[in-house]
Order: structure tokens, then sequence, then C-alpha cells
């Protein structure tokens, strides 16, 4: 591989310019930043290379917030459940918390901004039915109903930023002040966040990009007495609480958000609840600020001829890149973490912005770089599993983080990064605006839809979860798969209908969820769209639980379209004949290894003889189609990461779409090797997606085959005869 | 063992006199009886035996059915879902079904009697909106909404009996008449059926007990189109309906009944359903009709000087042997099929009778009795696991059927069968009519309560479910454990409380079934009432999904008595630190295998540091406990029928009533091993359950032990210092 240079970020630190320079030749990189714990020196600043420089807007100045304390963040919290074991209860609403991190707000009147709630009846109290003892921090409630449980949800200041609490805890950073995170919505907070960010660009010259760490709000995380964390969830709008922003809500939006809109009976809105009106009206209320907000900093920064990039994490709350407002901010970039394919794709097919960068494991930290590990196996797993996401739909420029001194000390993986920036670098060059080819597309369908692209099971970043690993392997398997991606949510197809060149739908989720849809399903116009939709010769693919809900003698709606329903114990009195699984299946024809749905489900059971079962064991089916008029449904019982199980995706995609054969053009049949074509370009490629040498029949476009053996995780170049 | 006689009935058949005889002395057994397929002849009823004879109430007089067939039973059934695929559906509403066994109702007006249902919109369609079409047994709806799915519900008259056509079919019958089951509730048939007993009676003067096989309604079984089981529930009220039954109904209880009432989605109000009122009104009408034309027939047997024997089963329904009309029918005893322990407590349990009879398994037909078999080992399965039942509340008599030529011809079972019987008969001798002693008393908690005693989780009668076996070893469990058990529900608690007696409630099952609980748990009323209850000292164990539906942020309803929840996929945001369980845990102290929960329950989760862990794996919790108030609660993840488990219920039992220290009263350290103790008669005796020798320390009722060897399946008789 030629040596090139260019799209590639460098961390680099105080005292170390020789190793940085030599850093900066042999992994190409034409940019360098500063990292948490790390500065740039002046003479690493004057090096050949633009340099990003970290930026926090609502964190990192004490001396402003300590004076405007009234400022600061809030946040709504439930206390614990407490049980009336008489008429009077007394709640000690801070129990649980971490009083470092919260304070009650008692500047405004907890009668008006605070919800007492009978939690078994589900009902709010009336602000007469309970008082509060401010000096005991507690709730007192004299008329209670006996053996009902109450909570108090309330209105806390937020004095300490969660992500530099967590850092500060961990690295027993003693007294270096708590950061003190203010609220730009705020009158004196909205001035000095601009003017700040004035003084600063004056005071950091050398800064070529701004890296917003990120805006405004940071994703709700809370810690408990311990200090330990209590609740987290990347998506949550938590953090974004005021009374002046329910203030002017209610001004807005014509209703007044009751606290319960927010704390949701405790689960505060997670993306796993089928949203309400209420909160998606928040949401947007939410976003339309941050945007409006965000966008007068970016103004500033392009005024003093700097780029603007975001940090996807953190503070990045209300910016949703995929929502309406995202592209007003006018940012130049967004830089994220990518963990694998999915997170490369939340990244990269971010639209409204000039560039995307991701940041690639390992981080440069002692927890991966110390003496006996090899810092290379994580980057190459993190490399494959991102790389073939990549060539779907590349990122402008790649990067690492943390201590390029640590890194230093392994030759090996610096050896191994410099030939992966030039395997970036020499895919960005083939194939960087140029449309792959899909072979069909596929639409993910759930209550969120294009708002949270790529977004969908996840709780905290990239963190696995025994709930969710079995739907999470579907959008990593999508993110490197020959197919085109869309998300759309029911609203969508409600309003607007399919779009007419999806070929597949994808609905994948715990009952109850919004991944899969929960209480959506009860519209009938919903479930009748779909149907109508397969009989014209649409593909639906289930996956766990998909668009179930229990009415009308159904758990799974469409049912009749997967041919398969789930046995809540109501019909075990009807006869269950169909349990024989042929031993070829279109769907399972090139599987060698055992099956593995994850977590799986139980008591799936078909409904007719038309039911084509493509697997049957322990009394359940967990793999099975069935046609519907022109098309069909085919239902997946989980689907874990894996190369199996992303072939038995892609087989399901074509089969569902009536497009069995198309699936033998640009394909291997090595489920640990992909093909990518680029017709327009006249280029395809073969990737081994695996650490291990591997042969594979490749077809090309025209369903020609050849036999090819690839190295350990090796690309292979081709030319297409156009 | 001395030789003893009485208490015991054998099946014997035409030309078969000298075996008969010889058995009768070598089982010391006093009754004879016929069986299916087999006739009692002259000279063996001269025996010095009581003659059982089988009678048929409501079927096998088809001179008398052939002249009545407006007078047939009836059914309601659902056609398959039909999906309109544009504006006009046609329904073949007899598809699925098996003509032969049911013919559709043309006789009383379908526009008044039927109902087609929207079954997307879970609406049914006015009677304008359809047609039909009687040559092709069609419905066609000409305003269908496309994409919703359509049945008809509509009434057949059933004309063949199912039990009689399963015999038919599986004998190859050929052209045997098909046996037309009659409705007494019907002027001919009612009048018949007494008249027809009259003349029975003076016909056979020999037989001493009338064994009604059953009365007059079926359990709900219907066949498909290829005459194979399509439906089959034990308690199915569905074979009571009629035009005359519905329109009695209107006129008692002043609303009308829909044909959904009782096709109910398609699920036909399985025991498995939250009962409606409407379906528990039904059953009450069944009930009371039931009884009073049972009781007509059973005063006839009285009249004619025999007696009234009643068989739990085929024609049962409506019986219900723990309802409120049950005593009324006058009957002398009943007779039912022992499969084990749950199944013998259902029949020696009844109230209202003179005496119970069990008929033990193998039943003696070629599926067991053939060359190479050993019929002794379902022999001794079946007595070692219904004994420590008998123990608790003895059976006044046991019985066999089936063909005994072909149980004569294996001399060691009949040898097992010689030393069951006397043991059987010294068990009697000994405890009958004493009260067992009880160290505590427990309450198994769901929507039917006492009318269904040791009834839960059975669909099919006594087979094995893999929905079912995880909660139905519970009741197995229970009916040999030394506690004293009782049947509450939900309305009885709601009407009446908790009685004082009780010492724990169990409440089992899947969410949203009648045995969790379903929609019941809605009620506030009736969550209060248990927190309350356990509060002041009451333990509650729940296994599988107790107290389950999801409201106000709680899918356990009683979540905080329990100290666990299940996590649905809203609370991944919250961090669930409580995973440890501690080496040593009364629940689990002799627990030496490995645990087995059955289909066991994932996601559970502990909600706080009180929750007593006793056992983690794989991510969640499958058993603990978590102290209330004075009382306590504990959580199963499934209780599947084994010795280990059993123990493990007991102690959870003991620990939840607080009573842990007086489970070493009568008491054997082996689980194999159950003592049962009756104080007043100043008897005690331990059994060995099992199938090998087993070492035991015995605890009498101070807490003193010794150590005892007991042989496989042995019973050893103690006398107590009282």
């Amino acid at each position: 591989m030629a040596k090139t240079k260019g799209r590639v970020t460098l961390p680099s630190e105080a005292g170390f310019i020789e190793e940085t320079k030599e850093m900066l030749a042999r992994w190409g990189a034409d940019a360098l930043r500063d990292s948490d714990g790390t500065k740039l020196d002046p003479e690493i600043k004057k090096l050949d290379a633009r340099i990003y420089t970290t930026y926090f807007a609502a964190r990192g100045h004490n001396e402003f917030a300590e004076q405007h304390m009234e400022e600061c963040q809030q946040l709504y919290l439930m206390s614990r459940r407490c049980t009336a074991a008489d008429t009077e209860v007394r709640i000690s609403f801070l129990e649980g918390y971490y009083r470092e991190q919260v304070v009650p707000d008692y500047v405004h009147d907890p009668k008006e901004w605070w919800e007492v709630m009978d939690r078994t009846a589900g009902q709010p109290l009336s602000a007469d039915d309970w008082e509060l003892d401010q000096e005991n921090d507690q709730v007192r409630i004299r008329r209670a109903e006996p053996f009902h449980e109450y909570t108090v949800s309330f209105l806390v200041y937020a004095i300490w930023d969660p992500t530099q609490m967590y850092n500060h805890i961990t690295n027993n950073w003693g007294d270096r002040p708590h950061e003190i995170p203010f609220d730009v919505r705020q009158p004196a907070s909205g001035r000095f966040a601009k003017d700040c960010l004035v003084q600063w660009l004056k005071d950091n010259p050398d800064t070529d990009v701004v890296r917003f760490t990120t805006f405004f709000y940071h994703f709700t995380l809370v810690f408990n007495q311990e200090a330990k964390e209590k609740f987290v969830d990347w998506f949550g709008y938590g953090g974004t609480v005021s009374v002046k922003a329910l203030r002017e809500f209610e001004a807005e939006y014509g209703y007044r958000l009751r606290p319960e809109d927010l704390v949701d009976n405790g689960y505060y809105n997670t993306p796993f609840r089928v949203p309400t009106k209420a909160y998606l009206d928040y949401m947007d209320f939410i976003q339309r600020f941050v945007a409006k907000k965000a966008a007068e900093l970016v103004a500033l920064v392009h005024e003093a001829g700097r780029e603007a990039m975001m940090f996807l994490g953190d503070n990045w709350i209300g910016t949703e890149p995929y929502g309406s407002y995202f592209a007003d901010i006018g940012l130049d970039a967004v830089v994220g973490s990518v963990g694998g394919g999915a997170t490369l794709r939340l990244i990269s097919d971010i639209p409204g912005v000039k560039y995307t960068e991701g940041r690639f494991l390992p981080y440069f930290f002692p927890d991966t770089f110390y003496e006996g590990n090899d810092p290379c196996i994580e980057a190459r797993e993190n490399w494959l599993s991102a790389r073939r996401a990549l060539m779907r739909k590349p990122l402008d420029r790649i990067g690492y983080g943390g201590y390029l001194s640590l890194a230093y000390r392994f030759p090996e993986f610096t050896d191994y990064i410099e030939k992966l920036t030039d395997e970036f670098r020499e895919i960005y060059d083939r194939i960087h605006g140029r449309k792959p080819y899909c072979g069909l597309k596929a639409a993910v369908l759930n209550c969120w839809g294009k708002l949270r692209s790529w977004q969908a099971y996840m709780v905290a970043h990239a963190l696995w979860y025994r709930q969710t690993y079995s739907y999470f392997g579907m959008l990593e398997a999508l993110s490197g798969m020959n197919v085109d991606v869309c998300f759309l949510s029911f609203d969508e197809v409600l309003q607007s209908g399919i779009p007419a060149d999806v070929d597949v739908i994808i609905n994948a989720g715990d009952a109850g969820t919004a991944y899969s849809g929960g209480s959506r399903w009860e519209d009938v116009r919903l479930v009748s769209l779909l149907r109508s939709w397969v009989f014209q010769g649409g593909g639906l693919v289930g996956i766990g639980e998909p668009s179930a809900v229990h009415q009308n003698g159904r758990f799974f709606q469409l049912a009749d379209v997967f041919g398969v329903e789930k046995e809540l114990g109501f019909t075990l009195s009807t006869d269950k004949y169909f349990t024989e699984a042929p031993e070829r299946h279109y769907l399972t024809e090139d599987r060698t290894e055992a099956f593995d749905f994850g977590e799986s489900m139980k008591n799936i059971y078909a409904l007719g003889a038309d039911t084509e079962i493509a697997e049957y064991s322990d009394g359940g089916i967990h793999l099975a189609a069935h046609p519907y008029g022109k098309g069909k449904g085919v239902y997946i019982a989980g689907l874990p990461h894996s190369s199996a199980n992303t072939r038995l995706l892609q087989r399901a995609l074509y089969y569902a779409a009536g497009k069995e054969e198309k699936l033998y053009r640009w394909f291997a049949d090595n489920p640990e090797c992909e093909v990518h074509a680029y017709p327009e370009a006249g280029l395809w490629a073969v990737l081994n997606n695996s650490g291990s040498g591997q042969s594979t029949t490749v077809y090309d476009g025209d369903g020609k085959t050849k036999e090819v053996f690839l190295e350990a995780g090796a690309i292979r170049w081709e030319s297409a005869v156009r």
C-alpha cells in the first residue's frame, strides 16, 4: 500500500514533540487534539497539523457559576417508593441520591413544581395533601391510603457535571473544584456562554477546530448515595429541565407539563418507552432551543475563522443529529466514538455537516496499554467490525484519543495503526462519494424512526446489555451489509405511507418497548397498513416480539403475516401440529454452525401448515417464514451479532423481499467475507472480516463466480467491467 | 403386612370368572366394574363383590337421538381468521372442523344467534353487514375493511360424542354407529334421560353402583378436518350451549350473552383466561341446571336401592365438585383417575359425598401391558407420587381399569398390586378421619380459588404442558406436604378478607393468566390488602410472574413485597447492584442438587439491599426472599415437580410464615423422605418416596431426632408419645 497522508487525528500532549512528529509522519495524521487530562503545548501547536481543542460550553467556569447558582442546571428526580403503613408517611426524597451532585430546588415553590404521586393508584395528590419539611428534606403525607406506595417528584439543582464528577472520583482528584453546570437558557449563563467563547477564541489563536464537548445538556446521569452510577440514559433529556423551560414550554405549546411527564413512573422516558405526545413535544421544544443557541456559538467560531466540531456524547442532548433542527446549528463536523459498525454509521450517516470523524478504539489509557497486554487485539477487532460499515458510508476522518506517550511504548501497535490509517485512506479515496451497490432497501420500523437512526437498543453508549444484544446485532449486521438502510417511525408511515423504494421492513424488540412498538400496535390503521403492504409484495422481518400487544385474540398483531404467534397461556387448549423443520431452507442454506438466537424467545408456534419452519427446538420455533399475498413475513427469535447471524439476516431480507436469487450478486458465500461493489466506479472489494485466513467463492454483478483466498483481515480490490 | 380385604375395585370382563375370583382374593377387592369395551357376564356379577356398572346419561341411545336431532348438543365455534384483501370476504366457517362431529345450526336464525367479528378492530359487525350462503356453508361480508381479519362465531349441533368418537377412530370401529349426544335441557331428552334410567335400573338388577360416566355435558373437545384433536379443554363449558340455554339465561340474568362471551377470541374461556363476569354467570347458570337435573337421576338410583357414583371426567362439565351446588346432586361417591398427588387430592378432598375412589395407573391396556415392558414401573411411580397425598387426605377406595385378563399375564405386577392394596388398606385404617399434623396453612390464590381446588394449570386432564409444569409442580408438592392447603379466589379475599388461619399465600403463574391474576392486579384494593396482610406477619410466595400486570411503573404489583421485579426493558437505565447470593440461606440449606426452575424466568432483579438473594445466575435472580413489615415475601422463578423442589417450596412456606424452626417438627432431613404425623392417634410414619433406599434423620414433634434407613418405597409406622 502506498504511503498516504491526511484524514487522521492524533492525540498529543505536552512535552512529547519529537515523538508526535514521528507519529504524525507514520500515521499520516494531519490534525492534533488534546484529550481529557492532556493539553497541547505551544511547540506542538506549531507543527504542520490542524489543532483541535476541546471546548466545554456549559461547565468549567466555576467563578461564573458560583455567582449564579440559581442558574444551575436542573433535573426532576423521583424519590424511592414509600409504603404507607398507616395514614401518615414521611418521604425522605433525597434518599438514594448523592448530595454532592444534586440539591433540592427550594427556590421555586415546591407546591407548584413538585408532585407527590400515589403510585399504587397511579394518581397525583393534591398539593393540599402533603407538606414539605425543608429542614429535613422530607415530604409528609397526612391522609395516605394505607398500603399504597407514594413518591415525590422533585426538582433539584445539579451542582456537579456528571462526567467531570465521574473522572474526579475515579481518578481521586481530591479537592479539585467540582465543575458546576450552568444552564444557557438562563439570562446570565446565556450571555456568559457567548462572551466566554469570544474570549476563548482570542486566547486560543492556534486552535483550528473548536471541538465542542458538547453543548449545553448532559445526557441523564445520576449518582447514588455512594457516588456510584444510579441512572444512565445516553438519550435522556433529564438534564434539560428548568422552571424557566417549563414556563416557556407552556407559553409555546399551550399546556403545562406535569412533573410526571418527565419522571414517567421513574422510567424517565428512556428511549425504550413508547414516547408520549407530551414527551415528544418537550423533546422538540428542547431541540429547537439547543439548535438556536448552539448556532450562536458556532457562528462565533466561524466569525473567528475556525471550524466547529461537535463531539457526539456527553452534553449532546437536544442536538439530535438526525433531527429537524440539527443542520441549523451550522456545524462543520461531528466526531464520535466508534465501537463497531452501527456506531460508525451513527456518525457517518449524519446529514448536514461537512465532515464526520470517528474516534477508534482502544483509547490510549492504562486500562488497555499496560505491560503484557496486546492493544492490537482490541484495535483489530474494532477496525474489522467498523470497516465493513465504512465500506457502505465512510467517515471522512478517523482518530484516536488519550495519551500518545502511552501508545508510543507499544511498537507493534503503532505499526498496526500505521497500516490501518493507510488502509483507511485507500478505502476513502476509492469509494468516497460513490454509492455502493445495494441489493435491496431495508427499513427499521419503530417509535423513533429516523430521529434515532442507528441508535436503537442503546442505554449507555455502546455498552452491552443482556436485554438488548439480541436486537442490537441486527443493527450491527445491517451497518455493513450490501443493502440500503433507513429508519421509519410509526408516525411517519401512518402519515405518509411506506416509502416506495423500501423492500423490507424490520420490526424488532421486546414487547411493550418503543422498538417493538407496544401500544402503537393497538392502532388498527398501522396493522392493516402493514398487512396491505406485505400482501402487495413487501417483506416483513420480525425479531423477538414484533408487533406485540395483546388484544383481540392475538399477541403478535401481525401473526397472520409472520405465520407464527407467541403462546401466552391462552391457547394451550389448541393443538399445535406444526413443529417440523425441513432439512433445507433458503434462510439456513449456508449455516454451518449452531443457531444462536441470543436471549431468544420461547413459546413461539406456527399458525398453520403454510408457515415455513426453518428452526424448531425445545418446543418452539425460532426461525420461520410465511407467504402473505405477494409478500412474505420472516420471524427470527433473536439476532446477536456474529458473522453467521449477519448472513442469516441478509438471507431473511432477500427472502422476505422475494429477491432470493439477487443475493448471489456481489456476494461471498463464506459468511466471514463480504463483497462491496461500486458499480459507477467500476470497482469492487472482497473483505475478510475475520482474524483468520478465509477461502470463499465470490459472485460478481452478473453472478459469475471465482474462488479467492484472503489473509486475516485482508481487503482485496478488483476492477469491474462496467 | 396382614392380609386385609376391602376398599378395592377390580375391573373384570366376560369369560374370566376363575381368574377374577383369584384376583378378588389376592387384591382383597370387594367391587367389580366394567370398563370401556368390557362387560361383566352374569356369572361374574354373582361373585361376592359389589358391581359397578358404567352408565351414560346423554349418549348411547341413537334410536332416541336420531328422532330428536333438534335436541342434539350444541357448541359455539369460531371460524379461522380470514383477511379481507379488499372489501369483500367469504368465510368458509366450517373449514378446519370435522363435519362428522359438527353440523351448522341452520334451525335457529343465524342472524340472531351468530356473530361476525372484525377481529382487527375487536368489534362485531351488524347483522346487516353479512350474508349467509347456506348452500356453501359460507358467510359473505360485503363492506369489509381491507386488511382487517374477520371471523364467524357460529352455532353447531354436535352429532358425535367426542369420547366415543376418539375411541371409534382410534380402534377402527368401522360402521359402528356414532353416538349422538342429546341435551337433557331439551324437553324430550330431559324426559328420556329419566325414563331410560328407570328402565335401565330394572334391566340391571345386579348393579350395586351406577357409575355415571358422567352426566350431561362433555368437556370441550373439538376435532379438525382430519379428525384429529383441534381443541381440548378439560374444564370447557363449550358443549353446554344451546339456544334454549341462552334464552333461559337471558330470562334469569336479565341480559343476553353474546356469542363472543363464549367464543372469547377463540380462547373459549379456558381456565387460563381471567374469567369475565358474563362467563362466571354462565358457569353458575349451567352448574345449577346440571345439579338439579343430575339430582333427579341420582334420586331414581336411590329409589331403586342402588348407589350413585360419578366419574370425574368426560361429561363432568357443570358438576364442579368444589362448587356450591355439587352436594345437592346427592351422589354417594366420586371416582377419578389418579396421576399423582395433586390429582389424588383433587378427588379425595371433594366434599359432599360419602366416599371417594381413585383409579390408579397403569390402565390395563396393551400400550403398557405388552411383552418386554414392566408395568410395575408405572404402577410404582404412580403409587409413590400419590401415596404422600393419601397420607394427607386418603381416598376411601382405590381401583384399576381396563382388561384384567391383560394384567393377569404379568405375575410380578399382580404381586406388586397385592402388596400395594394391602398397604393402602393399612394406611387407610390407621389414618382415616384423623387430622394429620400441619405445620402451617397455605392458600393458593388465583382467579378460581376453591372452585378449582387442585385443578390449576391443567389443560387436558393431567397431561404435561411446557407452559405449566413449572407451576403444577407447586400443587404436586403441596399435595403431600405437612401443611394445610386451601384455595382462595381474588373475589373471595376482596369480599371476605384473608381467612385468619392462613399463614402463607401462594400466587403462581404466567403474567396475564387467571393463575397469576392478570388484570385483577389492576385493582388497588387487592394490592393493598395483600401488602397489609404481609406487613402484619403474613407470608407471600410468588412463583413465575406473581401479581404481574404492567402499570404505574411496576410489573409485579407486589414487587415491594417480593423485593424483586422483572425488567421489561424500561429500567435498563437504572443500575442493578444486587446480584450476590450468600453461600447459605435458609431456603437452600439442604439443597444438594443443581437448581431446576423449569421454564424459569429471566430478567428478575432485586429492588434493594434488603432482598435476600438465594440464587443468582445468568444475570438474573431465580430465588429470593424479602422482609416486609412483620412478614415476608419469597420469590421462586419456577417449580417443576421433584423431591428437591418440594423441599424448596416447603422451606419457602415455613420461611415466609416466619416458622423457620417449626420446619424441624415431624420432619425428615432427606428430601426423598417425608414424615406424616397424626397426633390425636399417637401415630406417625416415615415415608421413602423414592425408588431407592434412603437414610434420613427424622425429627419428632418435639424436634428430637433419630436416624432411620428405609428401603425403596418403604413406609415405616411409629407410635408417638402423646
